[in-house]
């Protein structure tokens, strides 16, 4: 019941807040041998964080893992693994002023009508700091779907404002394609576009939304739990749960509310090695809650950024009103940092949906 | 770790096959008192159902159901709720040249892969008809909300295909706007152009897909669990679960990929009575995944029907080439349907989210 | 978050209660291809039943047992099982005067205080005969355990009032011995005595407690997840949850309280074959929460039947002191009826145990 | 899913091992308001700590907690309350010897059953240092239980081999009763006879187990979740996952299955102020797996430490047989240190209960 914990099989609980000492996140039920290292864990907390280039926000948080438990010899040992990032500096400067008012797209209001207090410091657990527990256990999850099926998971920036990245082949983007430009987008000339876009946005102390995509393959046909907990369901509302992500869809998605069936449907064909495909992918990998077998494709729209330097009308927690100028460094466009969470939380399904379907083995096999 | 199983506080078990004698749903953990009885359960099913008007499939299924338990005088005990609706007509008939076919759209293959034998009666939990039980649990939800909170939940048809619902106000529709026509759209002249497009792709052998929208108001501040459990990432996690939904959104959704934070934030303002509302609701009633007393809107997307009587080509099970000519009655177009199994799963995540928040109540109070 | 439902990965959701209509449980997460037939449950169901002997409660409960999904063929699916029980009595007439009497010993008065209202007819959720959906889920998870591992489920009766079975080796009991006494104790020349002690009882309108023993062999190596959920943890809860048991143990339980170390640690030793055994077997199978291969052997002891028909004081709703007589027929020993109960809680938790630790197999293989 | 979580509505997550760089528990559930400072968690696991007298273990382990998150100004703020323990000294000097033998007793082989691999270095999570998470949450469980309701939870040895308190009113036993004697037992005399006898085990190199009792008062009636999470079961369940505990009993337990009907049934009264209590109280606090309002009383065996200095026979990694004396400082007797684990387990049970009981409010309320 935990609303901190995620996963079934492959358990995520993240605890932490941005005011706080730091944050912890805990992954029960990895199973042994699956390899994890420091310097991996770092690598990936680097791409989540503020202050990588000029496109985002420029606070400085460096973001030091330290495995707790779990790991022996750089591989898990059954048990559950604890990560530790502590807070390098948790003064709330920025936010003094904002203490007593309901900035307008946060969370203040909501967070205070839930729990009666009202947590000042910079958005507690609705700050996009918590995010960083997603990726240090998303670096896990991939190392076990990369060891037990092969899978890699890959994020990219499809679109920014009204610039959108155009692909021939979204099932062929590699990682090196997407982290040579800042805003993480694949197509260079759109990544032009959308650099000069989120730069003018910051100019005019403004902000601007997005959409991204996460591809990942190969994922083995089979998995995902009828009927609540299909693959594409779980994967909704891991990429719901990320702070400001307003709307999620699978292969065809929103376009297929224009479509015909004689269109949408993906006819089922053999490939050279005799495996069961399909010719087209509007189905995104997954039918019926179940994977396919073909890359799974998922999109995710972003909102804007509700911290804007522009000023704002809005309510103090006394009822008054009042005009707000959030001041501090801001990202003005999320895109590029919500890539490799996203692709974390992706992680985590795929690897929670590979072990649940464990249990579905011959029960003539032994435990 | 049960996929059949959904919520976490007023939790929902589902079981049954349309090939088998029936359906069972289980709501456990329903507080006492809480209103039940058969006939408004027979009336919502009957929304659901196929037949109800030429746009929908024609076959018959007469849902009855049977109040097994947790019911007493017409008002929950405390105690499991379990209703029965049995199978009339399990004969697999119009399903018998399907046995060695893999349809496209359709989960046959997908199942295969994760169960290892084949399900070849209509789809198994795969099937429609499965979302009677959320229909019939969700009917114990809606009661619950409105005796506590005055909630009322009313989903309706936005799009069908290129043809779109034009409002002034989603959050003054109400029931009997929707129910008026069989399209379930509020809007009078596209509910016509709506039902000409279903009928035309009728008479070509094809399907269309479309738009739903759901909006519950009153919803208490405060409601949703962060990290993982936000308000927003379950009701995803829910509409995601129904079949044929492709795409959820919140709010302004995917449109606000395209917006700046100037015009999405939604400015905090006091009404009439010093409630704090949103003067704009782009936010759809969900900020850090916690509930704003705002009008909750969410929109789903929903895949034109696999099943249409056009040549497809696709595999036999023997990994054989073939083509399939999918025969018998079936839906053109889903939306109409969807809608009350929509609302159901609303309710189910909001009944949810209520009883969750009751636990944060001051611990100074007695148990 | 259900107390209705048991499990993490072969998952049991219970409902019905004695005034009802009937009893539904809901297995969900058994693998395809487990064998289950109606004349298996029925016959396992017959076994809980009362009026089976004189030594029993001689109320006519025929408990015809229904499979509504999730098998077909005489096999499971790897969707949900549910079995359908209706009561064919529903009449409360036994009970009628009970109504504002808070019967001593009984739930009467903490379900009330529990759910605000009193559930007058027999007991609700309390009733005993709510343990024939824990039999009929039982015997899914016993053919479960015995295709994967070939482990037999025997319980006995060991203990009732002073009379205690003398048995030279406890993991030797068949079904057969334990079936061939009215009472359930293999040893007969204590089972006589005991059916002479709960006939003396009945005579003198009083009930006898006693302890029942259940051994589980074999049972792999490896069962069981730290810290929280060892297997003799879910073995106590599982067991504790049976109406009327009052303690649990496993091994020698109590009896090790004056025990040395070196009396009690069991050496390590190498069988025949290889396999690493204990030479005595005071751990009950299970070390460190992990079975060890031994089998596993638990105790429960059983209160005395609160349903006497001596006169007790107690007092009524309204808070007045009363006398109550029980009359009916009641089981002046529950320790026959509790012995399939307990094999099957114990059948559930090994096969939950089974499933999740299939998991854990090495991440080098496939989903 | 996860083994390393209790608690379904205060949900504890424990991760660490003694080999490790600490131990981090997790609560989350918890509502906002609840006290808890660093001092009173150092001053409760000080209590848990080896070294407190001679009578345990020598072995130095500081235990000193950090409160990383979910408490601002000494209380809960809604979100999840992370503690981390460091160890201090990892080296794993004693067990070096030990790297290849299966110790009698310990869950050296069971653990390398189930993982695959062995972890040689003390245990692991089958650590008694591993208690030290359930004894920080348990402060949190406490504080939560005292603000809510008053209770008050003490526990103490009742049992040493054959050494036996003797009380006049259990539920009279207050914690400066209990803390007075390094054995923790309530009874001074008896206290004497097991110091002594704990201290002869000492020179023996052999060790001794007991019982221990805890006691829960007042807790307020309706607490516990009918059919499978009945507070009994909930309590058997977290006391049987302590280590080292192998019975546990409530009320009068293993005692009553000597006891008639007339004689065990509690018979129902009214106090002076009205309140319905139960004249005796052989049902220890619960009825039909529900709070009654009577004190909870609980009582655990616990088996002899498993380390002991004279030779044991066991087997090897390799199979080959050897004779193991286990060497450095081990607790001759483990009740001492099971009372503020017991304690802690049960307060875990009992905030659980009391938060998930909150759900069940009149719904006519407002969430």
């Amino acid at each position: 019941m935990s609303g901190s914990s995620f996963g079934k099989a492959f358990v995520v609980t993240s605890a932490g807040e941005s005011h706080g000492l730091g944050y912890v996140v805990v992954v029960d039920g990895c199973p042994p041998g699956v390899p994890l290292d420091v310097e991996q864990l770092r690598a990936e907390l680097r791409r989540r964080r503020p202050g990588q280039s000029r496109l985002v926000s420029r606070r400085d948080e460096p973001d030091e893992p330290e495995i707790l438990s779990g790991v022996v010899d750089g591989h898990t040992t059954g048990t559950p693994v604890a990560i530790l990032v502590r807070n390098v500096d948790a003064r709330p400067r920025d936010y003094d002023e904002l203490v007593d008012v309901y900035r307008p797209g946060h969370a203040d209001f909501s967070y205070e009508a839930k729990y009666g207090v009202r947590d000042v410091r910079g958005g507690g657990r609705a700050s996009g700091r918590e995010t960083l527990t997603r990726v240090a256990a998303g670096v896990l999850a991939r190392n076990l779907l990369a060891q037990a099926c092969g899978t890699r998971i890959v994020g990219w920036v499809e679109r920014v404002g009204d610039v959108v990245a155009e692909l021939t082949d979204p099932t062929r983007v590699e990682r090196d394609d997407v982290e040579r430009t800042a805003t993480r987008c694949p197509d260079p000339a759109a990544a032009s576009r959308m650099e000069a876009l989120i730069e003018r946005m910051r100019k005019q102390g403004d902000s601007i939304g997005g959409v991204a995509v996460v591809c990942a393959q190969p994922v083995p046909a089979g998995l995902g739990e009828p009927v609540f907990d299909g693959l594409d369901a779980r994967l909704a509302h891991a990429l719901f749960s990320i702070p400001a992500v307003v709307g999620v869809e699978k292969g065809s998605g929103f376009a297929a509310a224009r479509m015909r069936g004689s269109e949408h449907n993906d006819p089922f064909v053999r490939d050279g090695t005799g495996t069961v495909r399909t010719a087209t992918n509007h189905h995104g990998g997954v039918l019926g809650g179940i994977s396919t077998g073909m890359p799974i494709v998922v999109r995710l729209a972003v909102k804007p950024p509700s911290s804007i330097a522009r000023a704002q009308r809005t309510l103090r927690r006394d009822r008054t009103e009042t005009e707000l100028r959030v001041r501090g460094r801001h990202d003005p466009c999320l895109l590029p940092r919500v890539v490799p969470v996203a692709e974390a939380m992706v992680a985590l399904v795929l690897a929670d949906a590979l072990l649940l379907q464990r249990r579905m083995a011959s029960s003539s096999g032994s435990g």
